[in-house]
C-alpha cells in the first residue's frame, strides 16, 4: 500500500479528481443560474449535466479514472478496483473540488442571478412550482436508483477487458438520464434535517449496484482474493 | 440445450434482461409523469428513451445482449442468433422486468402526477390534445415500422464481425427516432380491446426486419444450419 | 465492369439504399408533420433527421456506403470511390425509396396533419412566418454550402484508411446541422419553377467537396489511375 | 524546420486550418441569426456549435488537427506539440477563415436578420434581455474556464497514446458546454474598449491548461525535449 501512496501517479490522480469534480460542479451549478427571461428547462439543465461530465470524464479517465463523485468512489471500493487509501484521499479531492468549482462560480457571476445558489443548497433544482407531496422515504428510493444506474453504467463503461474506448460518452448519457427524472422529484430545496437524502439514497444505491455488478452480472471471484 | 439451459451465465443473462428491462421502464415511464406547469414535451420524452436505452444496453449487452424488448428477442430467434429456451425466458424476464419497473416508479412519485400511468395504460403518450382520427391499422402500420427499423438497427449494431464497439448509443438513437415520430401517431389511450396494436404491430415489423436483415442484406447460411 | 454487376452484392447493395432512402425519408418527413398544438420546432426538425440519418447509416453502410443522397453518390463517382453503373444504380434507387418513404407516410397518417407534405413539396419546411426575401441566387449558395460540409464529413468519416469505426454518428451530425441553418433559408415552399435549387445548390457542393477532399486533402493518385 | 514549411502536407493543413475554421464560423454564427418569430434559445445555439465543431474537427483532424481556434493552437506549441512556424500560419489561416465564413453568411442571409452580426461584433450572443451587470474581470474569468476545459479536452482527446478514434465528438461536447454556460455571461455586445476580454481570457485559459496537462497530468520529458 506504501508503494502505491508514495508514487507520483497516486497524487496526479487525487489532483485530477479535484480538477475534475470542480469543472463538473462549476458547469453543473452554471447550468440552474436564475438568469431572468431566461429560466433554465429541465431538458437544458440535463443536457449541460451530460455535456459535463462527459468533458470531464474525457480529461480525467486515464489519470484517475474519473469518479467525480464520492458514491462512485465508494462503489469502487467495495467493488476491490481501488484501494482504501485512493477511495479516501478521492472523496477529500471530489469534496474540496466541488467546494472550489461552486465558490468560483459564486465569484464569477453577479448576486441577482446565484438565487438559493450555494453551497449548502447546491442541490436545490429550480422549479419551486413543482414542489409536491413527495415523501422523504421516496426521494430516498428515487436517489438510490439514480445512483444505482450511474453505477452499473461505470462499471460496465470502464471494465477495460470490455472497452477499449473512452466512458466518457456513456457516462455522460447516464448522468443526464438521472437529471431527467430526479430533477423533477427532489424537487424544491429540502431543509437541512433532510440533506441525509443526498447521502443515504445515493451510497445504498452505489452500494447495491457494486454488489450485483461485481457478484451477480461479472463475478471476478481471483481478483477479489487478489486485492483483498 | 440442456447444457445451455444449466449453465450460469444463462441465468445472468436473464436476470440481466430483468434487471435492463426494469430500468428502461422506470425511467421511460418516468419520463411522462405529468408533473403540473412541466409537461413533458415529445422531444423531452424522447431524449430521455434515448438515454435509458443507451444505458441499459451498456450496462446489459456484454451479458444478455441487451433486448430489452420482446419483439427483439422474436427477431433474434427468428434470425437463429439465440435458442428458443432462451427467448422463452428473456421474454418472461422482460415482460417482469417491466412490471416492476412500473410498479416501482409508482411506489415513489405522488399520486397526483400518476395521471394514467399505470401497467395497463403504460403506453399513453401525454398528448391529448394531439388525438386525431387515425385508424387502427394506421397505428398498426407505425408501430410495424418503428419496429421494423429498431430491429435492424439492432441487427447491425450487435452483429460482432461488423463491430467491434458497443452498439449502445445507436441503439439509443433508434429508440428515441420511433419516440420523435410514433409519440405523436399511437395518440391517446387506446382502448383496451386496441392493446392488440402494441403486439401484433412490433411483432410484425421485427419479424419483416429479421427476414430482410439474414436473408438479403447479411445472408449466413452456415451459422443457420449449424443452430438449427 | 460486368462483372461487378453481374454480382450478388451489387444487387444488395442497390436494394439497400433504397430500403435506407425509404426509412430516412419517411421519419425526416414524418418529422414536419403539422400536428395541431405541437409543431415541430427547427430544433426538433434537426435531431430527429439526425437520429434518422444515424439510424439507416449504421443499417446499410457495410452494404453500400449508405449514400441515401443523390449529390453523395455523385462526389463518391468523382471521387473514383465508386463506378459508373454502380452510381447510376444508387441513384435510381435513392429516388425510388424516397417516393415509397413518403408514400409509405401518406398511407399511415391522418389527411389534416399533412399539410403541404407529398412528393413535390417535400422540402417545404414548415416556417411559413419565416419567410423573407432571400434571393434565389442566396438559396443556391446556402443548399451548396450545406452539401459542401456534409460531403466532406461522408468522405472523412467513410475512409476505411482512418476509420475502424462506423461513421453513422458523424453523418447524423452533419445531416442535422445542415437542417439548424438551412431549415430556415431555404424558407416557405419554392414554387415548382424553383425547384432548380435543391438541385443545383447541392450537386455542385457535392462536386466541389469532392474536389476538395481528394485533390487538396487527401490525394490519392495511385487509386485514381488505377480505378479508371 | 525548413523542412517542415516546404512540405506539401504543411500547406495542406494551413488550409486545412482556413477551410474548417471558415465552415465552422458560417453555422456557428449562422446558429444567431435573428429570424423573426424563431429567435434561437441558447440550447439550439449551443447545439449548433457542437454540431459545427464535430463536423469540422472529423473533416480536418487527420490533416491538421482541427485547432480551428488560435488559444488552441497556443495551447498546442506551449505543449511543444507544433512548431512555430506551424502555429503562426494556423493562427492566420484561422483568422483568415473566419472572415471568409463571416462574410459568406453575410452575403447569402436577407439583411433583416443579421442583426448586429458582423465580423466585430460576431461574439454578441442575442439575449440583450439577459444583460446584467457582470464586471470585466468576471467576465474575463469566465471566458479563461471555458477555453481552459476545452484545452484539456483537446488535448486528451488527440493524444495518440490514449486515442484510436476520432477526438470530433468530444471537442463538440465541451464547445457547447462553453456555449451553455458562456452564452449568458459574456452577455449583450461588449463595447470595443472591452474586447480585449475574449482575447486575454482564452489565452490565459489555453496556456493554464496546457501547463497542467502537460507538466502535471501528463508529463513527457522525452517529447519535450527532443522538440525544443
Amino acid at each position: 500500500m506504501w508503494k502505491e501512496v508514495l508514487s507520483v501517479t497516486f497524487y496526479q490522480a487525487v489532483f485530477t479528481e479535484f480538477l475534475a469534480t470542480s469543472i463538473y460542479v462549476f458547469f453543473g451549478l452554471g447550468s440552474v443560474l436564475q438568469w431572468p427571461s431566461a429560466l433554465p428547462t429541465i431538458l437544458q439543465i440535463s443536457i449541460t449535466f451530460n455535456l459535463a461530465a462527459a468533458t470531464v470524464v474525457q480529461i480525467a479517465w486515464h489519470v484517475s479514472g474519473a469518479h467525480v463523485n464520492p458514491a462512485v468512489t465508494m462503489a469502487f471500493l467495495l467493488g476491490s478496483r481501488i484501494s482504501l487509501a485512493r477511495a479516501a484521499c478521492y472523496m477529500v479531492a471530489q469534496l474540496a473540488g466541488g467546494i472550489a468549482g461552486a465558490a468560483t462560480l459564486y465569484g464569477v457571476t453577479p448576486a441577482e442571478v446565484q438565487g438559493s445558489l450555494g453551497i449548502n443548497t447546491s442541490l436545490c433544482h429550480p422549479f419551486p412550482q413543482v414542489r409536491s407531496n413527495i415523501t422523504s422515504g421516496q426521494a430516498v428510493a428515487v436517489e438510490l436508483i439514480l445512483t444505482f444506474q450511474l453505477v452499473l453504467c461505470y462499471f460496465a463503461s470502464t471494465d477495460r477487458h470490455r472497452n477499449a474506448n473512452s466512458p466518457a460518452t456513456f457516462i455522460g448519457i447516464s448522468v443526464a438520464l438521472g437529471h431527467l427524472i430526479g430533477g423533477f422529484v427532489p424537487n424544491g430545496c429540502f431543509k437541512t434535517n433532510k440533506k441525509h437524502i443526498f447521502w443515504v439514497g445515493p451510497m445504498t444505491g452505489a452500494i447495491l449496484a457494486s454488489l450485483i455488478y461485481n457478484v451477480l452480472l461479472y463475478p471476478d471471484l481471483k481478483s477479489l482474493s487478489q486485492r483483498l
